[in-house]
């Protein structure tokens, strides 16, 4: 098949409509990216990369840290994650914090804020230097040195974090999170900080398509089983209350941040990056969920 | 790979631990059956099948019925169905009169008892003779005249469907149900009360393995694309509040009914159906998870 | 105090100002009336009665019903009414269905729905001919024979009372109804269906205002002290969401219904009646509501 | 009346009953309270006290202060104040934070901790020296020196008040606070940690009897609209969600605190307090309730 024809057609009719949707405004730092941003990476288990547009321009990654993080807490303490988060899709936004207090402190899944926040706790609890480790981790799935986090962006986010702040004290309240609350929000905040562009975003998700073994490296990270359960996590929580909508309408696990970014994953085969900023009401990349359905549409591609 | 072997250890290891849960009890003719029934049939798209335990034995298929009825509503009147019923995960049960209210009428899913009888008054304006039609589609989908209403069963719900009432009543409330509300709900009933064996259960479930075509006559009776997203509806939604853990550990699209049956959909393969009446507290066929997962692990079977 | 001069005074200013609000329309029947209809009453418990405006207009008294229902109920089963409905207000509207179910089926009082279908239940359940024994009751409260149902307001309500039906369904499905589904409706229809005066109704809440004991024949219908813990229940849930309020501004126990009407009681002294059919977005009457205001601050009643 | 030997004859009753309930358990300094502590004090307009049991010893008055606070904010800024807060009852405890978010950071009344954050954000802003000035207004009401924060409740507060972390950050996330969040909580535990005896209490709370007006110095501190509004909300609101039970069986506001203090007011005669520091399943002190409820009956005093 021919990937780079296919997304080159798709990247030049998406860019010919109206680029709907509004940039993320409640982080002020994220707020400054040019609108128009707009790329495609498609990257294979046979080592193909296929590009268009500003698919190589770095972007705040956002809530796809979140995929990582998981990955490593699973890395650490396998099952006994499940005693404090969920794996549930979550529902309507409204709901998240009544089903935390419902609940009494333990968040529906790994791939929304609460459930990142334990998260971010049990690594702040497990990692000797938390963010240089998990900093170091997420450049060993990439094999790429050129990662960091974006100060900026953590200070930006810290500064108007309330709502994250009301939920890690909500689940400090039932015993949920260890550490101190300080802590675990600047850990959070780094993590969410990221910075990739879709080439190297789709690059570092290929060893989910890959059964849990790098490509480059044919390390074994985690176990197929893990890479499968993750997947499987990505394809039922990753795009909040639109997970059922795009499971039905691009047929593929993907996960997407506030920073524009959506990546989604072929088991076997390959994972493609779109990144475009204005995003639909729920969240997500307008041009980027409209691309990913257009892509499995043209080529028939679903794990369904 | 020997299916026959598999699913036979499988079955002699599950026969032998403690059968956990217990039998519907809220439809009194449900409460009839003997709960040591346990029936396991495979049938692929090649044509064989597989069987141990009492896999020819008829049972209450419930709300595995809700996909046929999703099936031939989306074949009547297509995309329009999206706009009286939604497609995303339904979160926890004590939410479902909540969703419904707060959401004005509109149910999460059609995989959902709301859902169903939202489906079940578009196919009442569709269809001339509702019962006997739908009847007609669910043997032509398996290839089988021998499949029939109970109704016994029909009556044992009807008694008793006090919350299915409250739905349908609130949903006409907010217009989104045309029919009278007794020829809706008698419709419904109908549908759950169909009775089928294990084997025929998966043979009736190849057209979504097979991607909207009839495995034994080649007719084509939906688009590859609806085929994929009802598979995709499933996987989200087809094992109500515990879709997340269901897709975790078994890692393949299954749908699941009070009367202790579960059928799993291999894209591309085969389908699998477990029986056994005792449900865990999700309302799930407790062997009939704990099956599908140890064959999945055993098999490395999983679309992720 | 010159009681006729401050209610001709407040009738002259509220009704120079702009009538604002809607009728209530889901009931078709009560559509009909004229919506610049305004009538005030105040009976004393030392016999004396000032009207002004529409006073001696019968309307649809509605839930103001409730007050009646629940005093029957209260001197046929006394306390034991507690253990199938609570005492609390009921917060939100639109959590109305919510708490119902959360609460497995115990309403939060018995002056909404929910609460006064389990009161007409009970009743149900008590008298020998409901509707006749319980139009006599309030006959006898109102010392007048020419109070009835209106049987057209009772068609109109059955045909799209559909919330209702959903309520009286939800808690049947938890066991808190008793009787058939469609006598508990018909009885609660009548009595919601009562035509009563401005007048009328300030002197059969006079009952209320003077410790449980007829004025016009001293007979003791109730206890003081149910008599005291009815008003403390008019109170804190006789106008829905905005009880708040109500005792804030107005600060008299006081009943609204969907028809205009709302009546207030100064314990020791008199009952204070409006009627005026523009509601206001809590479903309460604007201009009953605002003459209310205007009548406690003027004459610095508050039983605060 | 006889109110010594009324009082006299109920505290040797419920003395001899079980001492049923808990001491609050999630602030550690109040677990430290002797939880057979027991007094009652009544204190007139007409300026007689009775006091019967632990009546002089200190206790932690805890959300009885939010009436000082409420009362100082209303004296200060006047109605404005209800474009920040609500003045309806909150419904289940459950709902606190489902409400704080569905209303938009909007507390349901001023005697909820949450609406009691905002009006301690409402002093922060238009005190010079906030805790200093406001210790003073009390120490004026109570016409006496000799009350004072207690610092290790503070602490003890603090350490664990992640519920309330929670609660004040959702709402600065709503902008309906504009503070800073430590200063806020900071000033908000020092008002719980106020302390006084049951005959302080009463006295302090006799303004609220004399309609704004101070009954030692004859000084008006808030008018009498303000007076009896302040008084319809402690009624509507005072005690949780056992408000309506409270009304219903008592007949007069109060407001209770998880110290095990409860403060009844009968509006143009006496205030009464009991201290006992047991509580109840609703938080409110066991035996509180039950000493009001049995000197209501006895008296007949009742609101209405």
């Amino acid at each position: 098949m021919d990937y780079q024809k296919i997304i080159n057609e798709i990247y030049t009719q998406v860019q010919t409509e109206d680029n709907k949707g509004k940039v993320a405004s409640y982080i002020p730092e994220l707020k400054k990216v040019n609108s128009s941003k707009f790329g495609i990476n498609l990257s294979t288990l046979s080592s193909n990369t296929f590009s268009v547009g500003d698919s190589n321009e770095k972007f705040s990654i956002q809530s796809i840290s979140k995929v990582f993080s998981l990955t490593l807490a699973l890395k650490l303490i396998g099952e006994k994650l499940w005693k404090r988060v969920g794996v549930e899709p979550s529902g309507d936004p409204f709901n998240s914090l009544v089903q935390l207090e419902f609940e009494r402190g333990i968040p529906r899944n790994p791939l929304i804020n609460s459930g990142a926040l334990v998260v971010s706790d049990i690594l702040l609890s497990k990692l000797k230097k938390p963010k240089e480790d998990f900093l170091n981790f997420v450049q060993k799935l990439a094999n790429n040195q050129n990662i960091s986090y974006n100060s900026n962006v953590v200070a930006s986010e810290k500064k108007l974090g309330f709502k994250n702040a009301a939920h890690v004290n909500l689940m400090k309240s039932f015993g949920n999170i260890k550490n101190n609350i300080d802590e675990v929000l600047d850990f959070y905040y780094h993590m969410c900080s990221l910075e990739m562009t879709c080439e190297e975003l789709s690059k570092t998700f290929l060893i989910f398509a890959n059964g849990g073994m790098l490509p480059y490296t044919k390390e074994r990270v985690i176990s197929l089983s893990i890479s499968k359960r993750i997947n499987a996590t990505i394809q039922l929580c990753g795009l909040y209350d639109e997970a059922g909508k795009f499971a039905f309408k691009v047929g593929l696990p993907g996960k997407s941040g506030v920073g524009g970014g959506i990546v989604a994953i072929h088991p076997g085969k390959y994972c493609i990056t779109v990144w475009s900023p204005k995003l639909n009401k729920k969240g997500n990349s307008s041009r980027g969920v409209k691309v990913l359905e257009l892509f499995t549409t043209n080529t028939e591609a679903s794990i369904f």
